[in-house]
């Protein structure tokens, strides 16, 4: 039963299908206009990403995090001259943890990014990260599809790699770069650890610092030491992995080891095992998957027919007269029977 | 149809019913137990918290957020030796940026707290913050029930503010408090804001450094340029507040200030608007329930008898055979039929 939603053409399909042919011939401005689309869940970005989808597949989707401070949009810029050097086109999403408050503040290496204004082979979007962890997941693998089919040999995602749902979306990349600056206090040590776990790459920056041979060096302890286990976490961000993630020395503000690193992230794309990237691909289309079914079950919840069943179970939730497990079942039960 | 998993008795349900009992007579091991399987999300703990959560709904739910640094494990440590001082009693959940690689590292705050390892006034908990979002936010909650019922005054969360999640689990609390740090750099500035938005009482630990003033100051004006955008971010994490925070000054190192901190914790707790109580309270069981649910329809999908198709159609998400809107739409086709 149920209204299952389709691509029916419509005003929203025959506006996504002008700005999706747009946006694959170069035209910045729609491209803009469709990740904001994307970045606002409107039916123009589902009619635009059912066009788009299958074009996309070919680009190296990288992800730079760690900890603030540690240098990831310095990195960013210089990977972004380095390609620019090579011939390479590169978009980059910036998973913003500034809010709408300030407007998106940008952040002092953003400013230097924009020296690409008129580059048609460089295109830097900022995305809020607000919204539910699943939404920024889903925003993100969808703008990361657009700028794919839009043609893009990279597309860099930087997020701050302190947040579980940030790290994800960092580890949801083909490889994912896990950027360290030495010499960090204790609490970033702890943060440390469950980010090196997402690690294809690791990069100790700022290397011309006291302690960044000595942060590499106990780095690579640490990974010696992680080896072994072989299943830890959960199924929707672990992977295998084939071997130890390689920890490399950059000083971005330089550039220097920016183009070893970038060999680095081919190397890993060339010489990952089949199985590997097999498991990181299904992960990541789940996590698309997913966000968007629970858009749709939180859309039948809440229909004008439903909502108000569903806020008097909820009420009865946060009055403690239904445990919460129950209204889940109840909620559940609603959906089957179809009269959500 | 599909079989709607209920409380039938068993040995889950029974040993569910025993470590219940014995959490609520004042037993911590029993307590200890039910919050690991809670975090496990087990059997035991489903069949424990339908027991549980209609005894919950007393305590004063307080979140503690912050970046890195702020110095939150210091306050809470503060917080906890002022309750006990005044004869209250207080369960603390520190969501734990640590990983399993390194066995939960303990932060050098955590083992001052150490000290109320013989008071049962006082019960503290790591919860290692991983897994997706929906499950931290789900077994946080979870968790808070459980101490709730197990009648402690207050139960305090203790975040990282740097992740959605994160802040989402903190923002959840019936109130919440964002730590702050004077003269923090660019990065963390940035971060600010985006905390700002969930924050009923605002405090600048480490007052007695260098521009601590200063930073309140800027803190206050923040919060006065904000506060005339009334509906900000998402329905989730987003609650109408009545007025705008209090900015407080505390050094939690020594405990200055901390009095007047939990004063401040007591009073939007009086006085909060009862439809603003009600909205966060809604939120926060809508995110339960929802986790919950998200995992039941997780399971369904995944259950012996789907999980080939359910990979087939992820497969082909993967390879860019079929657009993510499609597959959700076929997977929940297949999740109303009843196949799940």
């Amino acid at each position: 039963m149920g209204e299952t939603p389709t691509s029916t053409p419509g005003p929203a399909d025959d506006r996504a299908a002008s700005l999706a042919q747009a946006a694959i011939r170069g035209d910045r401005r729609a491209l803009a206009r469709l990740l904001t689309a994307v970045e606002n869940r409107s039916s123009v970005a589902e009619a635009a990403m059912r066009r788009l989808y299958p074009m996309a597949g070919s680009a190296h989707l990288v992800g730079i995090t760690g900890p603030p401070g540690a240098g990831k949009s310095t990195l960013v810029a210089a990977l972004i001259a380095e390609l620019r050097r090579v011939g390479r086109t590169v978009a980059v999403i910036a998973v913003d943890p500034s809010s709408p408050i300030t407007g998106g503040a940008l952040l002092g290496d953003r400013v230097r990014m924009q020296a690409y204004a008129d580059d048609d082979g460089v295109f830097i979007r900022s995305m809020a990260a607000r919204g539910h962890a699943g939404g920024l997941a889903s925003s993100t693998g969808a703008a990361a599809a657009v700028l794919d089919a839009a043609g893009f040999d990279l597309v860099l995602v930087e997020t701050v790699g302190t947040g579980q749902s940030e790290v994800e979306v960092a580890a949801a990349a083909d490889t994912t770069v896990v950027l360290e600056a030495p010499e960090m206090g204790d609490e970033v040590q702890a943060i440390k650890a469950g980010l090196l776990e997402v690690a294809d790459l690791v990069v100790v920056n700022k290397a011309d610092k006291p302690g960044a041979q000595r942060t590499a060096s106990q780095l690579r302890a640490m990974l010696v030491a992680a080896a072994p286990k072989s299943n830890r976490g959960e199924a929707d961000t672990d992977r295998p992995r084939p071997k130890r993630p390689e920890v490399l020395l950059t000083t971005a503000a330089t550039g220097a080891g920016v183009p070893e690193l970038l060999a680095a992230i081919d190397r890993h794309r060339a010489t990952g095992h089949v199985a590997i990237a097999e498991t990181a691909r299904l992960a990541r289309a789940e996590a698309q998957v997913w966000a968007i079914l629970a858009d749709r079950l939180r859309g039948r919840l809440h229909a004008p027919g439903t909502t108000a069943a569903t806020t008097a179970i909820l009420r009865d939730v946060a009055d403690h007269r239904l445990d919460p497990y129950a209204a889940a079942d109840a909620l559940l039960e609603s959906l089957l029977r179809g009269d959500g």
